[in-house]
């Protein structure tokens, strides 16, 4: 077990840490998790994070194609032909898709060919249909030369025996699956599925499929990170609301650790249900909680910790809330248990847009602001939504977000802002 | 039945169109299928596409609530407070989340009140924790005065009863379900999942799970295509290899016509295969096949028909062209007939890269090119993939592509290109 990095001051108090140190953090301690793997069939492997690189059995292709319809020529026959001085060529046999030729192409002849055929012995280069004039059944007119090599895929050219074709860690992507058939590799191993457990809390919160009494409010969160988990590709399962008394929560807690890979639970923001949240995460066992809120808005009361090799989340109430500490810390621990390198990935792009009014900001706290986007004048206006973090609307509305630094006190407005998607 | 628009010119003959008009084509002959949708509880609802508006049933928040731990107070009795004349209010109860507060707050007197608790009768302000000092148990300091609604979420201002929280077409992201469920809204209609039949064909091509003899290569473009409608929203139905044989392919084609939305089926790129293509396409009845090609580089056999109201695609047979004749013509096919609406979405950015080198085009064509990106010198390069395209590594190498447009002959090197990345 590695040591965990306290990030409580030397009075022992637990203090705000930037987003940067929070997630660094996080990825430290999930060094300590055995990646789990499993072997599964090619067409059932989409998507899934490959647990060990994958090493080509063979030369692709594993014999010399052609690349064009025409003709299958020995090269040095064709030099110097052309449309003033062609030469001629007796065809003496025909390639056909899906079968070996055997017989020779001597000199002074040629075989028919189309594209994917394989090359026939003695046959170097392959003249293209629209480069021949043809004569009879028997002979075929050249009116272009053709190098060694023209118009041919070479053995192996594709990919080379005992070459990576894959990395570990890359994700499965239709092109990849693609790749792998080609190669003949009929099932890989993949990382588990990463399982997430959901736990609500909160007395006042009610499923969303019953009619609130006046104060109750309906479950947002755990569909919200259901649809998150499944999107980062992980799998989850939802506890549903448990009440926030310590001898119904922390059993709930502890055995949603049994049961996942990552255990998230999404409680009131007041101060008591944050110290509850606290208070459970230390009774899971060490080694316990080691950020104890981040500066960040929305989002400051994260609460991260860890049930022996487990990573445990107590994330803020409020659904917009839930939704930043996803993506800022959820999603890349989901990565990084599944294995999967983000390093020979491009990040995606953010769109440049023009903030069209001023946004201050505390220094030393990185802000989320969300915006919506309007194409204005022939370029995209970033307006922010400032509608309080509890809004449900504002969740759905939003077409991304940008961030202001921990650096910067505010961004005027008219400045250019690189927005990111909600996906 | 919408009559059929003509690709043909006055001869007869099938020309070649340009993207643009081809899909303008394509999205013109869905209009004449019918939309099927279905019924499903919300958390079965994840990326599906809402057939429906969906009106709300209420105002949310159902009434004025505390976006602030603090004491529920009338703005008029701290008009004017501050820290050098403070005013003091006498705390004559307290709100408790999730339940309603009964009691009036009368004039001179304050509620506890915590973040998201109902606001009682009487009160009209909030005034934060911060802004307060403690007296005892029974009295509390106000130094700053709190205006009317300060601190608050009024009644209907997240939603408003009646209006529409989400539009038909819309599709369903883990931010959209929360703001469903926020509503109480416990099922959704939405769109079909759309069915894609593949039929792969070609003498030469085996399962790639069995071992090819020489002349032989393995299925590639089924698991591609299937990884890629899954991508797209869709479901598939694999029909494996069909000999290309006409006894044999029709009615294939014809049993995946009946058993899907949208059927591809993908060839060898050879004249004979393609002619067969078109034939099978006529054969399946009316109306037929409406593009026959399309003046783009890969990817020019491209075959588009319908058979009643099923859209039908021959694909070449190379997999880089199906995956870019999937980008452009399925993927949008398969939305279409999903009800999905795009019009409402920021098309994802592209990445701006520098190219590294000349490339050529013919005038007229629109041409693919794929990239690898590398990060050089502080900013993105594009290294274009000069594999032929039949050439399965080049599939998984390259991070996207940038296109060249019809009406250019070639883009020079150090120019800078937007690269679209391949999810």
């Amino acid at each position: 077990m590695a040591e965990l990095e306290d990030t409580r001051d030397m009075l022992g108090r637990a203090g705000l840490i930037t987003v940067a140190r929070a997630l660094q953090i996080l990825l430290n301690h999930l060094n300590v998790v055995p990646l789990k793997s499993e072997t599964v069939p090619l067409n059932e492997a989409f998507d899934r994070i490959l647990s060990n690189s994958v090493i080509s059995p063979e030369d692709l292709p594993a014999s010399a194609r052609s690349t064009m319809d025409g003709f299958a020529v020995r090269a040095a026959d064709t030099f110097g032909a052309s449309q003033s001085m062609p030469c001629y060529l007796n065809i003496t046999g025909e390639v056909k898709m899906g079968s070996e030729p055997i017989m020779k192409v001597e000199k002074g002849c040629c075989f028919k060919i189309p594209t994917g055929g394989l090359l026939p012995p003695g046959a170097d280069s392959v003249v293209m249909f629209e480069h021949t004039v043809p004569v009879d059944d028997t002979m075929i007119e050249i009116v272009k030369g053709s190098g060694t090599g023209t118009n041919l895929v070479q053995r192996g050219e594709d990919i080379i025996q005992n070459s990576e074709a894959l990395p570990a860690g890359h994700l499965l992507r239709p092109q990849d699956l693609g790749l792998l058939a080609g190669l003949g590799i009929a099932e890989v191993t993949v990382a588990n599925t990463i399982s997430v457990g959901i736990v609500s809390t909160g007395d006042e919160i009610i499923p969303y499929t019953e009619a609130p009494q006046p104060g109750q409010i309906r479950n947002i969160n755990s569909i919200t990170l259901a649809g998150m988990i499944r999107r980062a590709g992980g799998r989850y399962i939802d506890y549903g609301i448990v009440s926030d008394q310590r001898e119904i929560f922390f059993p709930a807690l502890k055995k949603a650790v049994e049961e996942n890979d990552i255990v998230l639970f999404s409680g009131g923001s007041s101060v008591g249900v944050r110290d509850l949240g606290e208070e459970a995460v230390e009774a899971l066992g060490p080694p316990g909680a080691f950020v104890h809120g981040v500066a960040l808005k929305p989002s400051k009361p994260i609460l991260m910790g860890l049930s022996g090799t487990t990573p445990v989340f107590g994330l803020p109430g409020h659904p917009v809330s839930a939704l930043v500490c996803f993506d800022l810390f959820i999603k890349p621990a989901i990565h990084k248990l599944s294995g999967r390198s983000c390093s020979n990935e491009i990040p995606q792009p953010a769109l440049p847009a023009i903030l069209v009014r001023n946004i201050n900001s505390a220094p030393g706290r990185r802000d989320i602001v969300r915006v919506k986007l309007e194409f204005e004048n022939g370029t995209w206006a970033a307006h922010p939504i400032m509608g309080k973090s509890g809004s449900i609307s504002t969740l759905s509305r939003a077409h991304g977000y940008f961030f202001i630094d921990e650096e910067s006190q505010g961004i005027s407005e008219e400045t250019v802002v690189e927005v990111y998607l909600y996906q």
